[in-house]
């Protein structure tokens, strides 16, 4: 069995909200084992929400309609069910009475009745969080499609009264009808430090190894998040949770030994975590020295609470004044290799930090110091394995030069994200 | 003409991430004045994509595909277009020129050059910000609706790189196609430091004597933007342009008048622009000190290209010993208006700059010298109109108190944009 999902609201085709009902709902349904390969969105026409109820059962098996369940005039998706089951309506008796004691007392307008309305055929789903209630509803679509019986679920397009109901009778109807014991899960890999596509060439063989299994995996990419490596598995029959979850392991341990160290992380770990459970680990404490990222590597780390645990803070230095006279850089560039370095050192000695990180470089537009834009270096001092190399008493530091492609934000967010993928890195 | 929307990706189906892009393009489409009537979320399988192209064509003039352009095994929008076209690929020695110049010197998977295959009879789009090119694509549809052209747009699904396409070269590949001889014009007044339900209030006169014209108003509100008020007007003829700039004009000078000084900036001049103009204008350079957003405001500030002529750098003080050491906090409490007093004053003394700004509070979760999550203080020292109140030699020094709600993301992004706010009301 599978479920398409109709938002119906002309405010979300004008972006005037945005349409989080039917992820929440292709969430649940991925959870409970139910495919659903169409989501859809149509405004408040009755022959648009009529026709696209058919496209949608001319494919599906089932569909859960949200929203246009209310008391006002632009509130017409029980009628159009109705003519697409091909039944007039009934007042439902119950509803009525639920509706008056609900309102009693109150200011009440008549037109709250029509949420009393079902159609012919159809069983009601009672509301707990709301007033308007849900329906199911059987359709009999033999010219459609793979003839027999289909449904439409209605729910209302309040998030909390419709999850409510989807979490509830809605998927609890569908598992029924489908009379399998599925389950679909996903697993993130966070994979920092490599492009996209040498991302997936890097796992092309697993691509290639899973081809006609249950087991899927894509690419999710962004400067901030890194690369979401998604590996999806279906499972069915009684046990098919433990079936899935063991399917998820066995692929995350193929990925790793492919990918190596560039995973740093799964699901919703960013780097910001990983870095600071790294740190607290090691027993350590950093401080950043941040120039054309700005703060953003700060603000980063500082997004994980309880940083200050393992983050003592760090100097803008914007200008270059504030380079040499706080942080001690020397004469000569101030975008190089060699400032990058006394910036780490001098940051960590500054604030009494353990570790020193540290960024210089040209966010454009145009150059500097005959550097162009693009051109950043990134400086670390003090870990352990480096003063393990130097000598205990010298405070060691390493650095290491980035060149980046876009414009100004684009340069300084794969900065932050580089630099902390850096510190991920020398962390092990 | 009217199009539709078509989101690629089995992640926007599975709920893993929210299809914000197809909101952002109905919003578009709408103040182009094309209609937009179904939007359409599909997984990355062929059969199923082309199906949905077939639907959408079916029922509108055009098609705009969101997704499945990048370098990937997944990425397979432009297979399903040719498909619909009914033509084969060829590749587009250009495009492969600008993608070979664009990796120069990088690891470059050739897979890469999948980007740059074209269904014969389709032009380009040519990205600014990311590789992926977009696609426009006559499609010649007699047997599924009106008989003539249609046509397909392809944009990747990369928020930035898709809305640098559909509001360049869709919006007006559309517009043309209309052949109607109209304009929509829209304008932002940027509000700060008023809650959006205040500003609607303080605006409701307008929305009334607006009932009917032309011109509407609407209201997008964001702890990082502020309140954004959208002045949109259409106008057609000759002069369309002209009228509509008219129109504007006058509107805005309308609600200038109703708002005051809670008017920073229009369009796209964030707070941290408007601040950074200020300064120059003052002839002052700004440090900051902060602490629970730990490096935000820095990174906001030094978004802007040559903030390095009015912003000096900062410390980023998360420690509360950094606080102490480094900007002479004393003792008691931090969190106070008197550290946050301190803070402003150390910052600006240490990186020898006329103006420090400071924040210190709490973001939560879980609360901090007794105060609250949500409590920030934030100080202002340096400024010439206060330095004339208490004398030319003294760095005079002010404070104020936030009550921010929500949780911690919520409260830092609330306090960096209060805390330029209030910058950006003290310099006048």
């Amino acid at each position: 069995m599978d479920c398409e999902v109709l938002a119906i609201g002309s405010e979300l085709l004008m972006g005037q909200v945005v349409d989080t009902n039917s992820s929440w709902i292709g969430e649940r349904l991925a959870a409970a084992g139910i495919a659903c390969y169409h989501q859809t969105k149509v405004g408040d026409n009755h022959a648009r929400i009529v026709a696209a109820l058919r496209v949608a059962l001319g494919r599906a098996g089932a569909v859960i309609c949200c929203g246009g369940l209310g008391p006002t005039q632009d509130d017409i998706t029980r009628e159009a069910i109705a003519e697409v089951m091909g039944v007039p309506m009934r007042r439902d008796p119950d509803v009525e009475v639920a509706l008056a004691e609900r309102f009693k007392g109150r200011d009440f307008p008549p037109t709250n009745y029509k949420q009393a309305d079902v159609p012919i055929g159809a069983s009601i789903i009672r509301p707990v969080i709301g007033t308007a209630p849900g329906l199911i509803c059987p359709v009999r679509v033999p010219v459609l499609g793979p003839a027999g019986e289909k449904v439409i679920y209605a729910v209302p397009g309040v998030p909390a009264e419709m999850r409510e109901m989807v979490d509830g009778a809605v998927v609890a109807d569908l598992v029924r009808r489908s009379g399998e014991r599925a389950t679909i899960r996903s697993r993130f890999l966070r994979v920092w430090g490599v492009p996209e596509s040498k991302v997936a060439q890097i796992v092309a063989p697993r691509l290639e190894a899973l081809e006609g299994s249950g087991t899927t995996i894509a690419f999710l990419a962004s400067a901030i998040e890194g690369v979401r490596v998604r590996v999806t598995t279906r499972a069915v029959g009684d046990d098919a949770e433990a079936k899935a979850e063991h399917a998820l392991d066995a692929e995350e341990a193929q990925l790793r030994s492919l990918l190596g160290e560039a995973v740093g992380g799964v699901g919703t770990e960013g780097l910001e975590l990983v870095v600071g459970r790294s740190l607290v680990r090691a027993g350590l404490r950093l401080a950043v020295a941040e120039s054309l990222t700005g703060g953003m590597v700060g603000a980063r780390l500082t997004s994980v609470p309880g940083a200050s645990d393992w983050f003592a803070g760090g100097v803008v230095a914007y200008g270059s004044d504030v380079k040499r006279s706080l942080l001690g850089v020397g004469p000569g560039p101030v975008v190089s290799e060699q400032a990058a370095k006394q910036m780490a050192l001098g940051v960590a000695h500054l604030l009494g930090a353990d570790v020193g990180l540290s960024l210089t470089g040209v966010a454009g537009p145009g150059t500097q110091d005959d550097q162009p834009a693009g051109t950043v270096f990134v400086g670390l001092a003090g870990l352990p394995a480096d003063r393990a190399a130097t000598g205990p008493d010298a405070l060691a530091v390493r650095a290491t030069r980035l060149t980046l492609r876009g414009q100004r934000p684009l340069v300084r967010e794969q900065a932050t994200t580089q630099a902390l993928d850096y510190l991920r890195r020398a962390l092990g």
